[in-house]
């Protein structure tokens, strides 16, 4: 066990998500048993709270603040978009031994990985002893070596919920419904649509994936094919699409607004949505709507995975035992045992920083317009219980005045 | 008591809603107590199933299975966009009697008020006994007479959490939200976002009605005002809001779709979010999102009001009590007692058809950019339990390096 004594700094950064604030309380949870950890404090707004020293000393918080505070979605520490260089992180690191921080927690995708591992770098080559542990979050579940992420299973979820909605209402008014989705390059969340699926005529009826090249007649003739079947049509698509190019469907339509992290911005518009609907109706199909579930679904007050919320927690919490139990440093990854449980392990933060991950081909189907069983099993669990939907099971009356 | 002896019929009309099917289960359970009711039928699709004799038998249907529909969103009998003209409301009339129905229950807002109060018309001129009776229901709360429409409690709550976690999430990474709510011309729906907001700096802290000229310059200043004092800001418009000549605002954007009751198309398309975004980017301000809820609000599965939930069974209820026990036609209206309950009483189906109400004066308040008091305290009943939510509350701690 470590004996480095003085104090943890948990911070967060990325996109929020449902649970985010768990991982911090299990973080909390953990570290406060340890009596080597004098302070633990939070850093507002993610790496800049931590180059600018915003700190808040979290060791002040009340149980009952914490505890709600982690059944709230977004980030209660609040986050940000900035993604350090190499200058940047030496900023972190200057700071947190200025404040003789020696346990660093940084939650967040693969950028907050990457600034973990810089920092870890820095700390090592001064011969300060920094112990960092990566707490992964993302609801894009495109994270390498976990088996997935905490946050996914929430805003799947609210995928999931929405789209059993959204059927319901397309079966009730029929027409075309197309909704889009989160998610820059891992379809995870698109795929998502189909869990709520439960009769055989349900939607989505068709679902596109940034892993796979969007090819625009295709499209038209998987609608027809659909609408031809069932007088209706529902549609999930990934934000993310590209054409067979690589290039974004959306970018034409936002002026390629960059963030931070160079990327196109995808979300917070309508726009790829209303592009497809246009197709649509186009095709002579007069009852097309769209909609972009957009920031809903990872800040949708009151949608949460009973089972996402625990590991998310889990991960939180087991990070602090790696770093202050066990002195070591690395990203808290999730294994899947059985059908269903979990373990969690370290594993060293080189594997998991920068580069992310897609949906594995065994996930999508052979015509790219729709996932496999395989993917269905893999994401079920993850989404916890989901509301009840039945349709009504009664017996036709027979024509008196129409007779057929 | 009444001692007419025939079926009943049941249908829903218009846009679903989460808790319909909860009033269709209502007629249902009180017209199964009565044995001059031989049958109930549903009919499927609204009117038009009326018309085509498209009826289902709701006698055979299991107490398990109405038990699930009516807690699942959208209309379990189908829905339909149909307006019946006078020939229509024929056709209907002539459907009823061939069947022998003797009770008419239609769920549906005002245009299903002004079917039921035709197909009543017609009936007496016929000297065909025939009970009509209106089951108020719509997400806009658009109804007179009524105190409020079952089916908006539960789209308010939706919108309502939506606005709570969109501000949590606008905290976490500031800029400017936009967000756009359902409601042709009333703005209740739109009004609902304040519902969820708990701290003094929680949006939205704008909200535009389309009861009130949506004013361009003055929008841009109101954002001005609240991004200089907040360093974000979060908003939320009604669909519905037209300048000061009463022209929709996102009229010029969707080619003037209209419906079979001649609206043109607001719903269904991200439009007018990313004509507003874009005016608030040309003021400089770099993170600007905007998000349609589209119609997530009327269908998501798993977001009700419990309170919505028994008034609309309640409605359904009442419709058939005052149809089969007290022998009378009319539209079933909710009275507000005390703080809170409600009572039902029948109303005049002239009184509910055709036209529309509005927000009170006294609701919106004097700048026309946000909701007062009176309105929270008329609304904020109706949308039962909110999530947790609460913000963290942590001390500062004092900077070494970057002394102020």
């Amino acid at each position: 066990m470590s004996r480095l004594e003085g104090k943890a700094l948990v911070a967060q950064g990325g996109g929020p998500t449902a649970v985010i604030n768990q991982s911090i309380f299990g973080v909390l949870l953990e570290a406060r048993k340890h009596s080597e950890v004098t302070h633990i404090y939070g850093a507002v707004h993610g790496v800049r709270g931590i180059k600018n020293e915003d700190f808040l000393d979290l060791t002040e918080v009340t149980t009952q603040n914490f505890e709600a505070v982690a059944a709230t979605p977004s980030a209660g520490l609040l986050s940000t978009r900035d993604k350090p260089d190499v200058e940047y992180c030496k900023a972190i690191f200057e700071s947190c031994r200025a404040h003789n921080i020696r346990y660093f927690f940084y939650c967040g995708g693969n950028d907050s990985a990457d600034t973990c591992r810089i920092v870890n770098e820095q700390a090592n080559e001064a011969g300060y002893e920094l112990r960092v542990v990566h707490v992964p979050k993302t609801i894009d579940n495109d994270l390498k070596v976990t088996d997935h992420c905490p946050g996914y299973g929430s805003a799947a979820k609210f995928v999931a919920q929405a789209f059993a909605g959204a059927n319901l209402d397309n079966r009730a008014i029929p027409g075309v419904y197309i909704a889009v989705v989160m998610g820059r390059s891992a379809g995870f969340l698109t795929a998502a649509s189909v869990l709520g699926k439960k009769y055989p005529d349900d939607g989505p009826h068709l679902v596109y994936l940034p892993e796979r090249a969007f090819i625009k007649k295709n499209f038209i003739a998987d609608v027809r094919k659909v609408y031809d079947k069932y007088g209706r049509c529902v549609v999930a698509v990934s934000e993310g699409i590209v054409d067979d190019n690589g290039t974004p469907i959306i970018s034409a339509f936002t002026g390629g607004e960059k963030d931070a992290h160079g990327n196109v911005q995808l979300s917070g518009t309508g726009a790829l949505g209303d592009l497809l609907a246009a197709e649509v109706k186009a095709m002579g199909i007069k009852r097309v709507r769209s909609d972009t579930f957009g920031y809903l679904q990872r800040s949708f007050l009151g949608c949460v995975s009973e089972i996402d919320q625990a590991e998310a927690r889990a991960v939180g919490e087991k990070a602090a035992k790696f770093a202050i139990r066990h002195n070591s440093d690395g990203s808290v990854a999730i294994k899947r045992e059985g059908n269903y449980a979990v373990s969690y392990f370290l594993t060293p933060l080189s594997t998991v920083a920068r580069h992310a991950t897609e949906m594995p081909a065994s996930f999508i189907n052979a015509e790219s317009n729709g996932v496999t069983e395989d993917f269905v099993k893999y994401a079920r669990p993850l989404i916890g219980e989901l509301p009840t939907l039945e349709h009504l099971h009664a017996p036709k009356v027979p024509k008196i005045l129409n007779k057929d």
